[in-house]
């Protein structure tokens, strides 16, 4: 009896100029040698504590990332999806803000828009299409969108992105009660925007306590 | 390099006089022998064509039992979680009305209050907490009690049935508001309650086309 082939994925989303672009990389080997496809490779039963430590491992190794946001996102599995046997692929999304995969800059990262890509191997367009979802829907109703805002940012910046994900405006004063009642933010002390044409605003920062865990709003956005 | 272990669990969840319950099989071999558990098994490449595959196929061979809503919860993987070595089993949720679960009569399967089960194998305990916690969430932006409520059901029947799951009274208009919203239901043609003390209410049942795919609720109930 063959070995039921097991292995983790990751969709590793971010924004740029307010477009949800996934980071593909080339393969290096076969199947599907030099195909852009998601960061994945086998668990090791001797390195990973869990498909989430392969998942994180993947990420470093492949990615040189850490990602501020990794969450389980389904699990990917059948005799046909890999040409090398019966599969089963744990699939993980992070949440990273641009600048965070910019400075990481590893030269094989390629950054494309979520509804881009055609000619992935395996399963990767269904997986891509799952993830992006996922995210959309939970959008709606927590506090996911500010892992993609950065370290800090100002409210108009925080709505931006729930609204680039949303794929809707937000009416700003429904969006800050929205964030009061989630109190999930804090003032970044004396620290303000540099305005532009604006004046400063005030720049927020996700409570520490919080950074690791999901804070859902209690009746949606 | 010993293989990877690769199952699937299943936590069959159902409402029997409005209290939460999960179906447990005592194991019929090592390891763990004897114990209640939830059931799984091993995936059969031969057999599945994917791990949803899997989960019905244990399923129907344990309890006799075709759920009318299967959903994958998570992945649960490491080196401790099952003593034969490093596991990674694919769960998923059932929902089952109970006259379902009473008339298959399967005479090994036991339903236990949810919170019940102690000195649980492997890592089911935290399973059923994960599954639980999913089902109570979902509930309150979703069809998904309906799955509990059988075949056909009355509006205050449905709405003890989302109480139930919620832990919480609903406002009754607001209730059938957002039912009406989701315009999920219809009636059963001059079907109606043995009404008891009240008069007899209409019996409703889910839309077919949504018998297999879940409806959300745009801003909660």
């Amino acid at each position: 009896m063959q070995q039921i082939l097991c292995t983790v994925d990751v969709v590793l989303l971010t924004l740029q100029d307010d477009m949800l672009k996934v980071a593909l990389l080339r393969r290096d080997r076969e199947p599907f040698k030099g195909v852009a496809a998601l960061p994945g490779g086998f668990i090791r039963q001797q390195d990973d504590a869990d498909t989430r430590d392969a998942a994180l491992r993947v990420l470093r190794d492949k990615t040189a990332i850490e990602p501020p946001y990794l969450e389980q996102l389904a699990t990917f599995s059948g005799p046909a999806r890999d040409p090398r046997g019966w599969s089963v692929s744990v699939v993980y999304y992070a949440l990273v803000p641009f600048d965070v995969i910019d400075s990481a800059g590893h030269p094989d990262v390629k950054l494309v828009g979520v509804d881009k890509p055609v000619g992935l191997p395996f399963d990767h367009r269904l997986i891509i299409d799952t993830a992006v979802a996922r995210l959309r829907s939970k959008s709606q109703y927590s506090s996911l969108p500010c892992y993609l805002a950065g370290e800090t940012f100002t409210l108009p910046q925080l709505q931006r992105v729930y609204e680039a994900l949303m794929g809707e405006a937000l009416n700003k004063v429904s969006f800050r009660r929205k964030m009061t009642e989630m109190d999930m933010l804090e003032p970044v002390e004396g620290a303000f925007s540099a305005g532009g044409a604006h004046r400063p605003a005030q720049l927020y920062r996700l409570k520490p306590e919080l950074r690791d865990r999901l804070t859902l709003i209690e009746r949606g956005l």
